[in-house]
């Protein structure tokens, strides 16, 4: 048996996982990803080196290192991500020289969309998945062909930023105007909330509360809260524009949804299903619509997915 | 130099094209796809079989056919075509027995896509192409890592029915409402002219044409019409969200556009490019969008490219 690590470099926290060769997570820690003492790759490096000197395994048993950063990695392995003020940085070449192992690189949204195709959700799917996932934006990972699809400027996927809405008035995080992300993420489900709540006197157990977020939402709608149920079906019709949309052009075997606004659960799915039927091209219409299952450890599982597929 | 075939099925008409291993097209014919004394694949056989005859080569200097098909061409080789009445046919096989020749199938778009790629105004890419071709609808091919992309469903490309406008109220041809192809096909241009020619008075060279088709409308553009400017303009709005939003997908490296629409030219690219650089993500903005140059040819050019691809 070989072993590999996967490793997910995230803006406040750096995962790492230790994997055998079948994709078995057989430990795992976090660190600060922070820490102005400890620059991340030099913090990998260190922790990497102290998890393998104390287990009895030889050079050879190690398969490498994955790692997913928040950016892109470029085609001489340089990384750039603007929240690690990384610019072209030799990030992938210093773990190299750290470790003394195999390092590959990869966007970690491409990395959590290969840890579901091969460990999670999507695994029943042979070559072509696409993941979105729903958090404080709306992010995107497309498999094709078992792969993270090849992008020309590293910005394939971009599925947050669709143009939905062109009479849009308010701008989105990217500089436009009328993106998925504005509805479908889960600030876009607080704000559709807000304007529901602001245009209607309908009672709601919303009302009571002093700040609404969408687990707020999705937690009234699973309580059968009438006027979170309306805003709920706003937000499916949104996100199922999105989903229909990235499905006519990829036609992908399944369709994943990660991020914290999966975490309503099955109800957003079946909320969801109705409109994307409606909206999706007829081959597609009976794609199916999972739940993503690896929750925050899909970037390391597709960092390990990543070590092994090359 | 070894030889070979590409073959462009259509509805009404067969063409085929005899090329060199270097892509360099060395004749061409047409035959009329309808004959019913004479099914396509008898049809395509006798002629290769023909032309084979009278050419100084030997079997081991052709490199096979290319076949294009306008639809679905599955995994057993069967091939799915409603405008010709093919469920599951096995067109292809009896190509390899009327000629004795290796034979490769696509989906026509896909291979125009191809052809494009390989030989047209996408030669410059190296890996990821997006066309677009502008007709009756809209069609779409896409390359990834140099191939037509894999897909579940044979519906990757489906660019003509994304979902653009939910409150859409007329039915597409795909049986759902507010798709691309319902503003952004040739049919489309035409209803955005009638539409805008009913809505107000202005004075237009429009007015004086018994029926208006796109052709009309971007002849009285270039022409200098300033109502025909305007629906050229809410034309290029649609086109350009569709661009956009298969770019912040695929993230090509170039996109082609094809069809009927894009012999409006070059004025058709200038009016594009401002909607499209306002909807596309950043990373994408720069994306060249240029116009297809193959013509009707890109199909055979494609059927051969899948045979040296092959």
């Amino acid at each position: 048996m070989k072993y590999g690590y996967g490793v997910d470099v995230g803006g406040t926290a750096v995962k790492i996982g230790f994997f055998d060769e079948e994709g078995t997570l057989l430990d795992k820690w976090s660190v600060d990803s922070r820490d102005p003492e400890r620059p991340i790759p030099r913090n990998i490096s260190e922790l990497i080196r102290r998890d393998m000197e104390r287990r009895p395994l030889s050079r050879e048993d190690y398969l490498g290192i994955g790692v997913g950063v928040p950016g892109q990695v470029w085609r001489d392995d340089t990384v750039s991500a603007v929240n690690l003020g990384w610019d072209h940085a030799p990030v992938l070449r210093e773990l190299v020289s750290g470790t003394g192992l195999k390092v590959i690189g990869g966007n970690d949204a491409d990395l959590a969309a290969m840890g579901e195709f091969h460990y999670g959700s999507g695994r029943s799917a042979t070559e072509t998945m696409v993941m979105i996932t729903l958090g404080t934006g709306v992010g995107g990972g497309i498999i094709v062909d078992g792969r993270p699809i090849k992008s020309a400027h590293q910005a394939s996927g971009e599925i947050g930023h669709i143009p939905m809405n062109p009479s849009e008035t308010l701008v989105c995080g990217c500089g436009n105007r009328g993106c998925l992300e504005q509805y479908a993420s889960a600030t876009g489900c607080a704000r559709l909330a807000r304007e529901a709540l602001g245009a209607c006197a309908d009672p709601s157990s919303l009302r009571s509360l002093e700040s609404v977020d969408a687990k707020a939402v999705w937690d009234a709608v699973s309580a059968g809260d009438a006027l979170a149920g309306r805003i709920a079906g706003t937000y499916c019709e949104y996100l199922a524009q999105g989903l229909a949309t990235v499905a006519n052009i990829i036609d992908p075997e399944i369709i994943v949804i990660g991020g914290g606004v999966s975490r309503a659960g099955q109800i957003l799915i079946d909320m969801v299903s109705g409109p994307y039927r409606r909206m999706a091209f007829n081959a597609c219409k009976d794609t199916p619509i999972v739940l993503a299952s690896l929750g925050n450890d899909a970037g390391i599982y597709g960092a390990m997915a990543a070590v092994l597929a090359n």
